[in-house]
């Protein structure tokens, strides 16, 4: 049986309290940041608070006994303030109320002392099945490399969704090929699927398009236009 | 029975022409572009060319009878040299070899005279379930809506990849990600499914981010993060 106890009271913390909750090797208890006073012995401590808020609370905490580590994918191991320190960084972005279903997210794992990462792994096959040892600088870069395929992907849709609303078509019909293009990077890789205007250099196909855009749509149009053509260069 | 008959051998003709065998109600016939001398007359001609292409082809043809039209996303209806003139354009990138199911792939349809629509939407019914009535104006503002959805979030992909492979991180560690971002674009609007440090404006986020790429990343990174926040305003 390992103990854990959960500091955190956001979506994070919740969905991962819910989880270890149900699994049988594992002794969960949840404490509300803002009440440290109080908190339990256990093997595991997890910080599963905002990035900005993750040195106090670990300050505040000490260097208790066992495993502390915090769930954030832009904050360094050396954050926590106590000896044993780890991460636990699922990949996902965690939505109130939403169903997560663990065993299809990823667990970054990494901890200070190499003896301490078989505790960190039996924890998180505890609820999931997807392990990677990451480390702090490799974190950093899946971070921003996250940020590219979530934030920046979903503004490319914002923008096509802008383009529809604007002339009375449905964006609906663009949804099978948001799937598929979602799809095509995972199974083959996204270099080898990129197809369109720009690696095929169709420039009056290119010239037709900005012709039909904002300043702003063009200006991101134009720049990515030329990524794509220098990254097939 | 509606006779049809395919001009072209590339992807989307070859996958035309194989759906359109199947279906009950449509007798196919399917002719190289190159060799278009004798061409069985038919209620419906599909000119499934490359864009370049379709004026000549269509010139070639000449005003035959029945209903004429191409597959194209980015050409006019009045490239259509004929009296009755059609689009058929499967919105869809189209792979050789890769299995299609029509059934899932939204159809843009757009006809001359409005009497041909009815004989359109049952050609396109014979293979698909998706129906839409899309004009020419309409369907160039959807090819460029359709690049921002496909070419443009397949290179956000490409980039993520980039970074992961140049950092010994494994790039399927983003495969949820980018399956759940693709999804929550549908269920809610891509609009309302924006997070990240640009929509939070967390500004210490982002410096840190923009020290982890190189100088065309950051262009990307600074561009679509000032148009992120331009859009929520």
């Amino acid at each position: 049986m390992i103990s854990v106890v959960i500091l955190g009271n956001g979506n994070v913390a919740t969905h991962l309290y819910s989880a270890f909750s149900k699994a049988l090797n594992i002794n969960v208890t949840q404490i509300n940041s803002r009440k440290l006073s109080t908190i339990p012995s256990s093997d595991v401590t997890i910080i599963a608070v905002s990035d900005d808020a993750i040195r106090q609370v670990s300050q505040e905490i000490g260097d208790r006994k066992g495993l502390i580590m915090h769930t954030s994918g832009a904050v360094d191991i050396n954050a926590i303030a106590g000896k044993r320190k780890g991460v636990f960084y699922p990949l996902q972005s965690f939505t109130k109320n939403a169903i997560i279903n663990f065993n299809e997210i990823p667990f970054c794992l990494e901890t200070s002392h190499k003896d301490d990462f078989n505790l960190l792994e039996n924890v998180a096959k505890s609820i999931g099945k997807k392990i990677y040892q990451i480390d702090s600088e490799q974190r950093k870069k899946l971070h921003v490399a996250a940020v590219f395929v979530n934030n920046f992907s979903n503004h490319m849709y914002t923008i096509a969704n802008d383009i529809c609303e604007k002339n009375d078509v449905p964006f609906e019909i663009l949804y099978p090929l948001i799937e598929e293009t979602a799809k095509k990077a995972q199974s083959i890789s996204p270099k080898d699927a990129q197809t369109g205007p720009a690696k095929r250099n169709d420039v009056q196909t290119i010239q037709n398009h900005l012709e039909q855009l904002n300043l702003q749509q063009q200006k991101i149009y134009q720049l990515l236009t030329k990524s794509i053509q220098n990254s097939i260069e």
